[in-house]
């Protein structure tokens, strides 16, 4: 079989008007290909072409991994500028699509050797073949998920009178790893009025009662990555807390009801952002309402007004709306969902009613 | 008083021969500007120019950290497109220099607005610059080096009977934190054929009697970094051990008294190799004898036989031989030395005598 990721991306750079482009991003390299190479300042490109074959370059500290389906593979000598081969290997006569991190020390050659004087930015041809899961990739994504579900259950376990941020942001590496995870990705707790600090990363605040709790948690499994948030309360929950919470719930549960293939991204986002807007809280909810995921935590694809792309069956994206009132507490409840023709399959499955623990 | 450090930027863009120069690395912006911006995929550029004034170009998400000494700073809405800006205040009839890993998303839009067509790398004038410490970096190197003196000491307390790598591994951040450190940069722990590989990671190895116990660690302080390596044996030393390590160690004082401005660094990389292969190891220490370094653990600047550039008082470097008998043990013995005009200042104190533990 040929490579059919390879020939995904092929439709989508066709789109751009370009059949010929470098991908410079280890992970998309990855996608591509399935080797993971980490060539830290060494060279590591692959061009590909839907016209004349496609080509891995490594250089030879990077381990030859091996036959790839599709891409052939050539190794540098250390002292050799494999951006030569690079650019004579290209349609010189051919406008030139690139990843968009492509550093200027490999650009700035190819454009010279190469003579090639279209080179237009490209990254969203592989972005958009990554965004739109295959079948095995959906089966990672849902895996890291029910790790993740676990997870929040053990770190609910954690909160007791006079525990700090730190100690159980301490404990989620070990927890995500025995459940079989690879490893923690990132882990936000906050407590009380850190709540409403969207990024808050977690410090010596020390749990309090009336506080809310917010973990905003995952971890990759496999490579690929799982994202949930949840806010509970400790002792009690306030008349305006269960109201703000129930208000978030609403917005979160609006967006996931709307999810099916041809709705904007950006309508998703308004789904939400109305329920919250009209309860007078808009100026409260002020980021998106969420973004891609796969191979990293975020990838291309945000949820959020600006994003007018449709969503397609296979992607997946987290919805995350929240409301922080500053100094005093915030709500986020998030969850990823996949798109299927049905509509969303939401990839969480821990409870959203509001828990007061403790 | 001007920007000091901007000054003796410019004096190494005029080499290149090069008026301006777009800068990209958040960590030579840091050393520029003195503040630390975390862009991510955010616009951040420090456009400088000799002739026209420097200007940072912030998006409005970066916080704007006030003025610095002669350079303006500039934010921008989102919507805008910084980009035109930035090429809008370019000379645009002078070359111009840009950072090494400036991307693509970032220099195709500056070549197309401002039509420049002599566009070259130029990381070269800030590496340069930042590789020539100033009297407070100096400071600030030797007190992150002395941290990880003591915490050389305590680390060696930790081999015992039955410690795994990863055991010791995972008590350095607590260790140097709680000597001032800001944060464990890395640390590499490896015993027996462990120490073998140059950069084995430490895993689930037990420590057993007669094994090398390599220690290649370092910490961030107030930004700046160490990095040491000792190599100690566990319960005894076989006589084949004492000759590696003997010679490793005569290997690392040869290079360290060859320090002094003017020299290459490629002959302090021969010194070293020089004793080594003519004890006849040269095969079995296969890497650099060294590496810059600074507010990174690796920064522009090797100490190898391919960097015919001489040293020049202020700079800080590794200097770390190694023998590697693979399936057997390695011994590698790294200082940082800092050039003075009276030779290598050491700024590691910790002994480097033939220590048996346990």
């Amino acid at each position: 079989m040929g490579n059919i990721r390879l020939g995904k991306t092929f439709i989508y750079l066709d789109r751009l008007g370009l059949r010929q482009a470098i991908v410079s991003d280890p992970l998309s390299i990855f996608y591509l290909t399935g080797q993971r190479h980490y060539p830290g300042e060494r060279l590591l490109l692959l061009r590909i072409s839907a016209d004349s074959g496609s080509t891995l370059y490594l250089n030879e500290l990077s381990e030859d991994k091996g036959t790839v389906d599709g891409i052939e593979t050539i190794q540098f000598n250390l002292g050799e500028d494999g951006l030569k081969r690079v650019a004579a290997d290209l349609d010189q006569g051919a406008a030139l699509g690139v990843d968009k991190d492509l550093p200027a020390r490999f650009l700035l050659p190819i454009q010279e050797y190469s003579g090639i004087r279209e080179v237009r930015l490209a990254s969203e041809a592989v972005d958009h073949a990554r965004q739109v899961k295959d079948l095995y990739e959906q089966g990672k994504m849902i895996l890291a998920s029910q790790i993740n579900d676990a997870a929040m259950e053990q770190f609910a376990g954690l909160i007791h009178e006079g525990v700090t941020e730190r100690e159980v942001r301490d404990r989620m590496d070990g927890i995500y790893r025995s459940l079989g995870a690879d490893r923690v990705d990132f882990g936000i707790v906050a407590f009380g009025a850190g709540a409403a600090e969207p990024h808050h990363m977690g410090g010596d605040a020390v749990l309090r009662e009336g506080d809310a709790v917010l973990l905003d948690v995952g971890c990759v499994k496999d490579g690929y990555c799982s994202d949930m948030t949840r806010t509970f309360f400790y002792k009690e929950a306030s008349p305006r807390q269960r109201e703000v919470y129930g208000l978030v719930k609403r917005a979160n549960e609006a967006a996931e009801a709307m999810v099916r293939p041809g709705v904007r991204f950006s309508e998703l986002d308004a789904a939400a952002r109305d329920v919250i807007t009209q309860a007078g809280y808009g100026p409260q909810f002020y980021h998106r309402l969420g973004h891609s995921i796969g191979l990293t935590g975020h990838e291309a694809g945000d949820v959020s007004a600006y994003n007018h792309n449709v969503l397609e069956e296979g992607m997946v994206f987290s919805i995350e709306p929240g409301i922080y009132l500053e100094g005093e507490f915030g709500v986020r409840i998030e969850d990823l969902v996949l798109v299927t023709s049905g509509g969303a399959r939401v990839l969480n499955g821990y409870t959203k009613e509001l828990v007061v623990l403790g």
